[in-house]
């Protein structure tokens, strides 16, 4: 069992941000994610993209913006439980929540904030009769570990570009990477569709196009797939199969907690305190709506803060929570860190 | 008359930020603050200190954090009415306010966004009888050109940051600099106090301690000033008197525009669009009060980017406004600057 004192669903920015305004109020946060890593849309789907409304900077990568949060959230040491989906919550006799993720890790808090954005992210698989059998056994549609594929013959799906990266990427870990979509057309950035062609020449990456994988064969795990082109179908051996056809979100087992949904999303008391109306469970970021509601990152940051005020009074609520800027306060890490301002002195001209 | 579609009163970073977010509704704003520089507190107050607590920023100075936003509203070419405080407003004819400053400046607008913060920075007058006289006269709070002393014989008087400051900044431009305290000790940034003790050992800066201005004297302007120190008034002549004790927020003449007031600051609707009681103005920043309201930067960003979105609707009735995010839409400038995104390709792989 996990305890902590604010359980965060969900690390995209809000939740990421969260960590930090609730550090300053001396709680601590353990969060969850479907996904590998930290970051949210903004990891998953445009971290080489600039963002030009982020307050203060004039413009900065998604993936900077993630690794910026990353930074300014380590003195408060958060947990993370990752790639796992928040499946169940029940609250406790004693006013807790417990949360369970779809693989059976446990947590426990007073507080659950989701900021579960558009949902968890889930993957598209490609319409192959047998693929649930393989996932985990040589097919994968999201890749965790790349040293998986050291000197493995992998064979992935898609014209993205993930499917371009990861391609690319590979060629200096498997054994052989082949490459195999629907068109010749390949949709991503420019140097990463010029590197794939580099490299085809190269003769690092074997591209087969336009075809599709249609059947997966192997006793325990992938042993072959079945490639149809022009109409004709042959095999193809491999280890690994890796469909990359994207990731879509879906608000998933969180729409059966009880919660008031609207336009797919969660109703919030936006007058307050961004709670739902289960009290101890606050939806924070694009995941919750509200009259006058925008889905927008830096509305994320501004109710995350609040939120984490409410939380306080709720788990200390005989505390009364006096605020001090940080730049009088300074912010004292829970790893015994403390960053302040430099004091001005009172000293004598002679 | 200034004419403009959001007319903003207060130069903080509140009141820069709505600039960007009103541009990218393609709104133009004009911003009135009484400071003669853009950035509000963070300028005047405490431009060398750090900041911790905005997002993806683990550490900020104050000044830094205005540079950017100037930099990041530069493409809406935002105008500046500096030095001047608003003082009355007016609902035309055709639901417009014009808006008139203390030196007579008017500006109309279909929206008013008040982020005026904790109020019009005034500067703190010490108790000279006579001194109003002299006002613009040689006796200045401000200094907003330094060039105004250029070989002119200055008389400074404090014991804080900017006293020091500027006793250091114009040793280089005056005649002379003297620097008057009614203590020995001051109080200041370590280097500040350090280089004074230097500038003073050097001759550069007559220090007069503890000692206090009591009276001025000259026909027209500033001739003089009576200096009393030990008991003793002695006379020391003069071209400018420049007491810089500090800069005092007031809510100021705000508090009289039928405004619904609640502990010193403006009742807003925080569950809708930060509207004030008077439809057409809105109140945004430290300047509000609602339920749970903190006196943060990052909440005033919020509350500017729901501002716009409803100002949009009032001055736009018939339209209705589909929001792009920047990273997909690009920001397009008045002045004819475009950023955006790379564009990702379709390109075929040979
Ligand atoms: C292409 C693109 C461009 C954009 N451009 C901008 C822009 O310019 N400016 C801007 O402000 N915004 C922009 N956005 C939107 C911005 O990315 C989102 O507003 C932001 O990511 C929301 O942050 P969040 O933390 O609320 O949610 P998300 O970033 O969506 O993160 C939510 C996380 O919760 C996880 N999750 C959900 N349910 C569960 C569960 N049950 N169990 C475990 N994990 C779960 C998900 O896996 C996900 O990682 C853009 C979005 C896209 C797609
Ligand atoms: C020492 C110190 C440390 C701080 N540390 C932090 C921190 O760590 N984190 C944080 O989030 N916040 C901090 N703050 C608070 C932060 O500075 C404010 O929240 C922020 O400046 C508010 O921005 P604003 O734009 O709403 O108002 P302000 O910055 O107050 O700007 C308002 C402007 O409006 C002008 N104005 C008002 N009335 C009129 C009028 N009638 N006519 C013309 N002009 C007018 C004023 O002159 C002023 O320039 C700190 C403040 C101080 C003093």
């Amino acid at each position: 069992m996990i305890n902590t004192d604010i359980l965060i669903i969900g690390a995209g920015p809000t939740g990421l941000f969260t960590v930090f305004e609730a550090g300053l109020l001396k709680l601590k946060c353990h969060l969850i994610d479907a996904l590998p890593q930290a970051g949210g849309q903004c990891s998953e789907i445009y971290p080489k993209k600039p963002i030009y409304d982020i307050p203060a900077f004039p413009e900065i990568l998604a993936g900077e913006l993630v690794d910026n949060l990353m930074k300014q959230i380590e003195p408060f040491q958060p947990g993370f439980t990752l790639g796992e989906r928040a499946e169940t919550i029940d609250k406790q006799e004693d006013g807790t929540f417990i949360v369970t993720t779809n693989k059976g890790t446990k947590h426990r808090a007073p507080v659950v904030a989701i900021a579960g954005g558009l949902g968890s992210f889930e993957p598209r698989k490609p319409p192959i009769a047998n693929i649930v059998k393989y996932e985990d056994h040589g097919v994968e549609y999201i890749i965790r570990d790349p040293e998986m594929y050291r000197d493995k013959d992998v064979v992935i799906a898609g014209g993205g570009d993930s499917a371009l990266d990861w391609s690319i990427f590979l060629t200096d870990v498997a054994k052989s990477v082949t490459l195999i979509h629907r068109r010749n057309e390949f949709r991503g950035a420019l140097d990463s569709v010029e590197k794939v062609q580099e490299l085809k020449n190269l003769g690092k990456i074997e591209l087969i196009t336009p075809a599709e994988v249609v059947d997966i064969t192997g006793t325990e795990k992938v042993e072959a797939v079945s490639v149809k082109r022009n109409g004709e179908i042959f095999n193809r051996p491999c280890d690994h199969f890796i469909p990359l056809f994207g990731l879509a979100p879906k608000l998933g087992p969180i729409a059966d907690w009880g919660l008031e949904i609207e336009k797919n999303a969660i109703k919030v008391d936006n007058s307050l305190d961004y709670q739902t109306n289960i009290p101890g469970i606050y939806a924070i970021g694009d995941v919750n709506t509200y009259p006058g509601k925008l889905k927008l990152i830096l509305c994320g940051f501004h109710e995350a803060t609040l939120m984490c005020q409410s939380a306080y009074q709720r788990i200390h609520p005989d505390k009364r929570y006096v605020m001090k800027y940080t730049t009088v306060g300074g912010v004292e890490g829970f790893d015994g860190s403390k960053k302040e301002a430099p004091k001005a002195v009172v000293k004598a001209i002679e």
